[in-house]
């Protein structure tokens, strides 16, 4: 008989949840919908299972031409980050190696520190001011949104890093990787950047640009 | 002919009504799309109607094993409120009764009381004190998110609520029920809330639960 | 083989880019899709061109009852808005010719003023105080969210104005349209304005209203 | 022994309380301090009582020019309101009385009727579609952000309502009181808004305005 | 002579920096100031230093009653946190030790396990359902916002883990904390909890609470 | 005797403006408060003037190194932009000249040309895609938050452009600026950019940087 009371219970107090078999407590992506500015729409609760919540990969190996290499764990990978604003990336550098000046166009960065002898700065825009410091095992250091930064294992051995974006997903903008990797025109990025013609051609030649 | 001028200046304000007839100043829920973290798609214009913007349901009777009812009015109930990001419950609670210990996990709560005698409490995290009131007629009280707290009719006659929720649905979860209607663990209970096995199970039989 | 090392690097950085190939840098909107209150879906970025970048229509001619017109530049036509929270519109005004007395439901209104002699002017609702500017070319003026407002053109010729709204759409509610072209009950209308009948009558046909 | 256990316990757990005795759960105004656009600085926890999160203020006679009153339950009088977005104001008006046409310039407003016979319509921008409905006891009803809208008690006998705001205070800005108290220009009034010059005297004479 | 050009440069993409000594790229935390619920004033720029962008403490020794430690790294610590809206704390946890059922009001929570055999759970409200998992090194795992949950470590070494919290500070409400260790009327428990009034006593007793 | 009633009914409408005299219906930034991550503190009611709402400079001359000008509108400059999340910079560029390659880390922006032949441009992250246009007097343009690009005055005369952002401030990071007029290490540089030496050295002369 208790039983059947419960259930006006669970009726008289989340009549929502019958209803509505959607997220109460959360909108975990539903992957196939549109995406809006908002995110994805939510997953019908009946199909949320565990595996929603749990991410379980990891870096892939960094013998590569940068010798680092990086797992993305966003909400197109991780579907229970769906609305909270906040993505991870998980990288390995090659000892010696170095992930290039680049900007997130709309995140803030936090890198947590895996190992030590890891060298991380940013350049303000009020002022030029350049922010570099070397981190030790466990050190966490904030690189702020839209601000040119790069990190770099100075240690011996390969490093890890732990990192939080806080925007949906990790966009990021290489300054090599845009100007002389595109095909953006030679002119137009001597003219905006003062670089030398010579200089613009020598590096689309080894990022295999165009333009 | 001034019929005619109008048109063209109704044309020449609103030509985003002409063309988009979906909300400009509103965005009533279509409950047939899918829902986004920013609420559900706006129903085209001309299929809004004054009871859209109506709600008009009333509690239920509430002679059951916890003695209140609960009516919601949230968007999924009440389109209107889609994008505004609130919502409404209507609580009517008998002599002695009271809205067992629990959370909004998403939602500051605030009650009108409708009658006298109505003692409303919550307990703060951050130095575990009990802020405990007795209510008169007319009185708002604010039960800040995610708290636990609980709500008791200490009149002699039926009491009356209207509760106001800072989130889109009126999300609750009751600690009795989260633990004891519930196939959690007994073993994993009895480890992180230091209840004696036997009261688990003693109240695992009375709510029903498993585990 | 710089271009295979080139490859793997773009891969190693933006995985997302190539798995999701929605908008990593922005959302212009899939007109097609449902708005939500976040806004519309994003289109799939293989179908983002610059003219979704670009807005280029103008002002039409301002020979009519008002004697003044405007070009709305919101979502709906200009894609590339979507999800930024604003809308602009390049408004004409005939000599002599004025806005009337209106709203802006949900956004404040800034405007550029592309002549001298423009009168722009709000009334707070705290004090009622009127705040009056005979602006001139190149001043700005923010006209805040809500509130009632005008434009006069009081110059000799034609002003323009670049007017920017803190919404994605602008909506807009002029008072004498509102309740003369309207069918609002005239009864309602003489007691919630403290208008004669008369004059409602009377406005009721220049507007061509009912009721 | 326990105690000292506890106090451990507490201090592993909530060190961000005792170093920061400001709002953890809450951010209860400082009403003493700078109001920002989110809101007042937060009190600090020791100062904090149950009753700042009780209200308990009644609406005052309504024997009056408009026949109607208000009590406002805003941050300014509610200080756990603070940077909620939303405020509550309890209103009563007489037999046969109503509440002028007016406009929330930042809030969308939720009526609770608390008698029969209410009369509340808004009149919606996209297309001057006058929404109106005759309300009942226990309606609630959606009068969506910054439109014109009204209320009138068309019952025997005096009515209450319960209102919601979604903005932290509750800006009205009333049409005849806008126009005919100030002391807006009555050259500009009428340019502007269509009136004859000769009933905008008149009601300048009523509301004792100026200009 | 460059160097004046390049000063009027400066000059004149910057005037803002010049002018306004204080946050452009950034707000870090002035904690002298008073904090609002968009957070703390923002410091001068001429005062932040790289160290506001650097948190390098570890957790603590984590023998105690619990067996587990934590180290808060949220804007109150580490400055340049402020007005990003998440913290991290960092978190050890001996072989066999649990972090018990707790609550976290206003932050979702995500774990990135730092060793094997790690439990962790959560009881959604919608439907009373038990999400629990084992995790491994490097997995994540979302606990969404105000959802009971708790973290075991079932392992034979002493584990740690990277939370990340989706709000300001690190609030907690641990379950057997709030009831039993506050001074939480015992009858208010018993009524609104349905344990026995024995078990309360007992659990007052070990933690200290009255009432 | 009207004038007695007025005051009631000014009374029951808007005791808030009496209580309160700060900011109903806008926030106009008081520049010597603290700012926070939402804004200024408002200036109280009876400070703000017409002046606070009216923005009245212009771009300076543009005979300088780069052959262009600019003129913020910012809160600090402009008050009453307080808390709207957006401002306004107006430019003027020579003829032949051009802004150089740069980010606004926080910030879209969008441009309306107030002559022919402005070319504009930006670099996708997502796909190095280069989006560039030839704009017309008139036409607008949006380069989205955070992404490198430029605008170039391509016609024979001095050329103007409204710019508007989508943040309180015109935060700018110029790659070249960034780079060579800082003190940002040689080594560094080349090993993030994979510039050469030479070429570092020969810009950090032209731009008198240091490192």
């Amino acid at each position: 008989m208790i039983h059947v009371l419960f259930f006006l219970f669970a009726f008289l107090l989340s009549t929502t949840s019958h209803h509505h078999v959607v997220a109460i407590d959360f909108c975990v992506a539903d992957l196939k919908g549109a995406e809006t500015p908002s995110g994805y729409p939510c997953k019908p609760l009946s199909k949320v299972t565990i595996d929603d919540f749990v991410f379980s990969k990891f870096p892939k190996p960094t013998k590569n031409f940068f010798n680092f290499s990086a797992v993305v764990a966003s909400v197109d990978q991780f579907p229970a980050l769906n609305g909270l604003g906040f993505s991870i990336v998980l990288v390995e550098i090659e000892a010696g190696a170095s992930v290039p000046l680049h900007t997130h166009p709309d995140a803030t960065e936090v890198i947590i520190a895996g190992n030590d002898n890891i060298i991380a700065g940013f350049i303000s825009s009020a002022d030029n001011k350049v922010f570099v410091k070397t981190l030790s095992k466990g050190n966490i250091m904030v690189l702020p949104q839209g601000l040119l930064h790069f990190v770099m294992n100075n240690g011996k051995e390969k490093a890890s890093l732990t990192v939080i974006f806080t925007s949906v997903r990790a966009s990021v903008q290489t300054v090599a990787v845009a100007l002389f990797a595109s095909n953006f025109d030679s002119n137009l990025i001597s003219k905006t950047t003062f670089l030398d013609h010579a200089e613009i051609k020598k590096l689309k030649g080894i990022f295999n640009g165009s333009g």
